[in-house]
């Protein structure tokens, strides 16, 4: 039997017939199921193009990306994904700035999904807005759909957004399946989501809350631990907890790195700015008050400054089970004497988790292939079978 | 019979050997045949791209675009143009300087186009120059193809001149043909092509010269209102008076708003610079005087404002035919209380008319990919049905 | 026999087994032979599309593009190349700014290569560094090759760096083979590679030195002439001499523009910086010391102003074997009346070799793409009739 064949069977084995034209905006808005099926088709694309067979299900279709923060990392993925899939990328390039929200979200939207089938958008600037302006566009194409407009309905795949960063940290559980040899092994190991020094200030809060709302989900004992005022958005918090309930884990929560870091298999430091200095900027930035938005960031950095000891050096990972934790980072990290004089991690742990590191982020385009094949094919595990016997070459000679 | 053989049989009836090979610039160069063949092929290939049947005819081949204004409308819909014919766009970024003429247009021309199929190009910014730089573009691609440097001769597509915007107003012209169900219902049919308050300045004429050039040929009563001052180019208006004569229809002209209105079937309200305004600012563009561009900007801003008035409100719906006129708009409008404080359209009515006004631009895609298909294909009647035949999915699952 | 299977036998007569899986940094890099099959490969191509028969080997896979100074030409002749062999180009659009190196290079490189099969970089600004570079950027992917990271190792293609202009002066060097029928026709015949004025400052030093490292080895007669002060790499002279001694040709500098021209066969005068002016600008730009580059500017600029005399006119022409030397130029050159005051050339020469001009510019996309072929294919011989073989259109109808 190939990989194929078993990936389809795992596939028939899940309930996920509400994932065919749909969306994927949070990882808690899906269901178990339809979580382990994004994995087995990741699994299933990347095994395919490892044995040179096509997996382009479209002969022609735009894929619409949307960046209204700078990205090289998922930029390419999501170029790879659509090209993976048959799609064209274009780029709607609406500059960083806040963009006017209703009519205009809407005719817009619509403007430029006569012929896509998909549209990545990263929006996690501001706290509040990015992952209700994607809702925003994902019923706009919806409302389009129903009404004539689009022929297609485009599936809209949440690129990162204030609350999620849903391609990034199933990407990273994707590595972490692979590392333990299976989610079956998951159950009880602990995970230190931690806040690290950055001398940057305003990171996304994105990636921890999307790390403590997804491995919460496989059993595993999840410490988010950062110095006070650093909190991520409550309701990320709540999921996470009640996550864990349903699978026999943990979500703790502590101000002390160390605690976090002993005995983890698995350690995820990385900066963030707060949940409230976000909301802080978020509203003077719709005030158009930019000094206020300088002040805010002194006052940040300076507070920042005070946190210098939340960095990920060799003693701290020797805190970790057997000194060998899975350390993860979502890159670009801020490495001390690297990157940067003072950084989150040290350059010598880096280093050594320099290939692990980045193949954690080569699993990227094939979640986001995944999430558009499952939105976009009806039956999945028999695509997956059909295109192992169409058995076209990607590359020819 | 299936529709594509339908439209099939309509091409093989229509005069259109001189499109193969041949360039859209402007509607009025076209033959009432060449015309048909568009609206005929852009139906067809839509038709196809509805059964999920592929109309890739090239295997590999750039589409150029060139965008020397500001677009995401247009852009994306050359995009999905090229796209649905198998050629992946490439974008020559010249910013929207005035740029040299000559020998550089004529140099840069060739160089991007050894493996074009299409130049798409928008430039409307200054009169008496966009479409003359079109006509460069494209002598110089011939030339280049006649003397060996090109192996194919790309297509020039005007995406919108100082002139005409033919793949505006003939996607316009094909929503009201599918509206009233057939070209042979146009007949006495009342447009009010009108001019609209918008508190920007300076948009460009092309619209509403196209829209009097093209709607004319159908043996409809075409009326162009605007307030004194306003008026378009002479020759696009003697264009329209002859198109009329020879239709049974007819092309008139009013300062009043409401005369225009006054039982129309179709109206068209829109905001531009009079042509005598922007020969003026094209002047100042030339000489580099950008504070006269400021002077003139803030003049014609303040005679703008003298003619609020000239608004699609409610009111002025209620003139048109049984109330109930086709609303046309090229988007995005300038919404009264939604999109600006005052401007050329009430918000309910500019609501009511949203679908419609979004399946108006809908068709634009459609209308490029056929001007592409026509001057790329020597028998485009067999082509449509050798696609039919061929049956290549779209989407494979 | 058809033209495919003599250029299919004339790769089989070539030691090329080192092409494959390498990378295309500098013309001295390679051997004879692996030069023949660029240019066997970009004829057989090139006559594969002037039939219409489809040459693409990917079914899809990116292309990516970086760069790291304005270009017009070699972006337009890249993305030919990968959209004539199956690849769709993704730009890393980086700005011109000296970006860090080292680990951010390194992981950069991987970030953007999950699904790269080719990347090329232009990277021509500086001194030293450019080359470094793309080194940098092919040492990083190979890394991530043999570390399981990367699945396929991206070739890395020079599109222009400090040292070499591969792409351009392969280009160069076809449309001389076809132009003196054929390579055994050059022996003995005379180029003069010249400086020529330019009222800009700061052009780089690829051109001439990839001229003169290219073309000493086809047995001809190389000059290169520029005023006192404007030497290029002394390593590169080191490569054009022993090349000639190799190939029974010569190497030869002259300060004397008329005594390069004198019975030349081959013309190619073009403005550049001095190695030394150069070298000073990137230290500049290292220190960041930008009212330096300025005053440095001032200085080469008045420098530059001294050699005027320096210029392609009719009557240096006349100097020429039969006063019809063919006249070559990268494009695009500084036509005296033209495109400035005073340039590089007087605009009655260069009208004169308009149409050879371009038709040199028309080789690089299929240089370029052949340089990709040979990197990707395994035996190209055989490819190359297998895609004759398979005869697929590349327009359908």
């Amino acid at each position: 039997m190939t990989k194929t064949k078993e990936y389809a069977e795992q596939l028939r084995a899940l309930g996920i017939e509400n994932m065919y034209e749909n969306n994927f905006f949070l990882t808690w808005d899906k269901t178990d199921d339809e979580i382990a099926a994004v994995f087995a088709v990741a699994d299933a694309l990347r095994d395919l193009r490892e044995r040179n067979i096509s997996t382009k299900i479209f002969d022609s279709g735009l894929g619409i990306s949307n960046f209204r923060d700078n990205s090289t990392r998922t930029r390419f993925s999501f170029a790879s994904a659509c090209n993976l899939l048959g799609l064209e990328v274009q780029d709607l390039d609406e500059g960083k700035s806040q963009i006017a929200h209703g009519e205009t979200v809407r005719e817009t939207a619509n403007m430029i999904s006569f012929m896509a089938d998909v549209i990545g958008i990263r929006d996690d600037m501001y706290i509040g807005k990015g992952h209700a302006y994607q809702e925003e566009v994902a019923e706009a194409v919806k409302e389009g759909y129903e009404d004539g407009v689009l022929e297609q309905k485009p599936t809209l795949v949440n690129l990162q957004c204030d609350i999620d960063h849903p391609t990034q940290c199933m990407a990273d559980m994707l590595h972490i399946i692979h590392h333990f040899g299976g989610v079956e092994n998951l159950k009880g190991k602990k995970v230190a989501m931690t806040w690290a020094y950055s001398p940057s200030y305003g990171k996304p809060l994105s990636v921890p809350q999307g790390v403590i709302g997804l491995f919460t989900r496989f059993g595993m004992d999840v410490v988010l631990a950062h110095p006070e005022g650093y909190d991520v958005m409550g309701e990320v918090e709540a999921v996470a907890k009640e996550n864990a309930e349903k699978t026999g884990g943990s979500f703790t929560k502590t101000n002390d790195m160390k605690e976090a870091f002993r005995d983890a298999d698995v350690v995820y430091p990385k900066s963030w700015a707060s949940f409230a200095a976000m909301e802080k900027r978020t509203k003077l930035y719709g005030d158009g008050d930019f000094a206020g938005i300088d002040a805010l960031e002194q006052e940040l950095l300076k507070e920042n400054a005070t946190h210098k000891d939340w960095e990920c050096t060799e003693e701290m990972m020797s805190l970790t089970k057997d000194g060998k934790a899975l350390y993860l980072h979502c890159l670009p990290a801020d490495i001390t004497g690297v990157s940067c004089k003072e950084g989150e991690v040290a350059a010598s742990v880096f280093d050594r988790y320099r290939i692990p590191l980045y193949k954690q982020a080569s699993f990227k385009p094939y979640i986001i292939a995944a999430m558009i094949f499952l939105a976009k094919v009806k039956d999945p595990a028999s695509a997956l079978e059909e295109l192992e016997k169409r058995g076209q070459d990607r590359k020819a000679f």
